[in-house]
């Protein structure tokens, strides 16, 4: 964008009204490339809200479930462990599974849905524990999906979803905004009160506008989504992202120096996290990665080592980068 | 800011973690210039929170009354009246006055506040109707006020506040950010269940870190308050306000054509509101203000006529184009 001068305003978009046409028409760009990057029909609302997933983790129960009605929750690490912890105070939460006493590092099979669940809540990409679902539960419920870290890395079979929630600042925009994509077939059953800013009908009904909403995250996740599509839409930037994590996790399977902490099957294409053999040469590699302009890979406290979060925005070279320096690092200790 | 190079990282505000050690820095300056504008001590709580002052409107009793508690509103306008609306439900709340009947052109002064009420919930400025508290009530509890579109436009006597409100998009920085002042000792008193996102007191003691913070705005918002500090402070800015405000009333009470729609001692310093003796000029008016590059003065539907929103980054040099412009039209008319 010309920065002070939006579409020939004479004006930037953050001087603008967002009930401008300028800005209107950057609102339903948005909502239109949700729906065409995914192949939403019309029982999805699409609005693009703020708060985070964290807002998301009551929200969800709150617009789904009576105070009588059972869920289930898979928890897979700690943002699946939050979800859980705000939906308790809605409804009886049954958590089916858990990877914790193995510091979550593997995605659990083992349940089965109880009849009476109104919907299974997953988290399909874990940042901190790098695990991800590489399949989706075959369930007669619906599935209400945290995918705030993996949303548009891939296409995804939309009609397994009641509800999916994002907040935007991995794949999609500056921190800020909130996608939700919700089945309009679910909203309005419960008997209790919804304050009108936690009410999913309230803001698909007024096209994300009820209140001013963040009009610079959602113009950027708008450009990303453009972008997006350029790439070939979901199957083009899978294939991206399935050869950038490719590289990083052959080079820690082949490497004699490290080792991925999470089961094979279920490693995440979002963030490879690993460690070293010799946990005492951690220190020194880290320094070493910092020193060749390599920022931010220090893994969760929770896990240790390395992480490396290639989301859709790291180009493959930059991945490359790691993985010759991991090379080296082996040759050089030999 | 260098846009793609913030603080010499190499990499710009919207890639950098929002726990790095330069956004924290970020954060803590917006958080310690609200705190030297307005002179607040240790006794306040500030956090930079979203979903506007739509969200406070019911965080706000949801975090300071018990079902059974009673809290007392003035019903200045639309906002006043959506605050009361999402209040109802967590209170009693009494509603002691309201300028409704004469279309919200004057702030109600003939009230009193019974001693039962937890707070008194006032709307310092009315955007749409352009009417402006000038007073603060002498009451003995404290007063809750949405300042979402007066925020930083004056110096306030803090002391009388217990929680102060403001979505950032008027005065502060661009949309995507709530401002909210809140006494401590008024905090975890309720009895109900708060969800995280929801409980003022878990964003205090997270630094409004507890969930990804939405950057950006943020980090404009801190510009504009070192701005404002630049200008002479709160007190400095209250002159350069009541000097435009000035200007623009000054010449609607002179010209023949014009006239204000609120009472001259509630008439607000960032939204002059005005409509036309003769109505049927109004178009002409309009569209003659258009061609002189003046945008964005047409009055909300529900007063009609012109409203001149004059916030604090408009200059006076603009404000005097429209005078200068309803000058020349009635010589015109003549």
């Amino acid at each position: 964008m010309a920065a002070k001068d939006f579409n020939g305003m004479g004006l930037s978009l953050l001087e603008i009204s967002h009930r401008s046409k300028q800005f209107m028409a950057v609102m339903d760009e948005a909502e239109a490339l949700v729906c065409e990057l995914l192949g939403l029909n019309d029982d999805y609302g699409v609005v693009f809200l703020t708060g985070g997933a964290s807002t998301q983790f009551f929200m969800a129960p709150m617009n789904l479930l009576n105070r009588d009605d059972r869920a289930s929750y898979i928890d897979t690490g700690v943002w699946a462990s939050k979800a859980i912890e705000e939906a308790v105070h809605f409804a009886h939460i049954d958590v089916l599974a858990s990877s914790k006493d193995s510091n979550y590092n593997y995605i659990p099979r083992d349940y089965s849905v109880p009849k009476y669940a109104k919907y299974l809540h997953i988290t399909s990409n874990n940042t901190i524990f790098g695990s991800q679902y590489h399949f989706w539960p075959d369930i007669e419920q619906c599935i209400v999906c945290d995918m705030s870290s993996d949303m548009f890395s891939r296409p995804i079979p939309v009609e397994k979803f009641g509800l999916i929630y994002a907040g935007a600042q991995k794949n999609m925009g500056p921190a800020g905004t909130t996608l939700v994509i919700v089945r309009k077939d679910l909203l309005g059953k419960v008997s209790h009160h919804l304050p009108s800013m936690l009410d999913y009908r309230v803001h698909i009904k007024n096209g994300s506008m009820y209140n001013t909403p963040p009009v610079f995250p959602i113009y950027v996740s708008m450009l990303t989504m453009r972008w997006i599509k350029a790439q070939g839409g979901l199957s083009g930037i899978q294939k991206i992202n399935e050869s950038k994590a490719k590289i990083i996790y052959d080079e820690i399977d082949a490497n004699p120096l490290f080792k991925g902490t999470v089961n094979t099957t279920d490693r995440s294409l979002m963030n490879a996290c690993f460690v070293m053999n010799d946990p005492t040469l951690e220190k020194e590699f880290g320094d070493l990665a910092k020193s060749n302009g390599i920022d931010g890979i220090a893994g969760h406290r929770s896990v240790g080592g390395f992480r490396a979060s290639i989301y859709n925005a790291m180009p493959q070279s930059s991945v490359q980068v790691l993985v010759d320096l991991m090379k080296e690092y082996a040759v050089k200790k030999g």
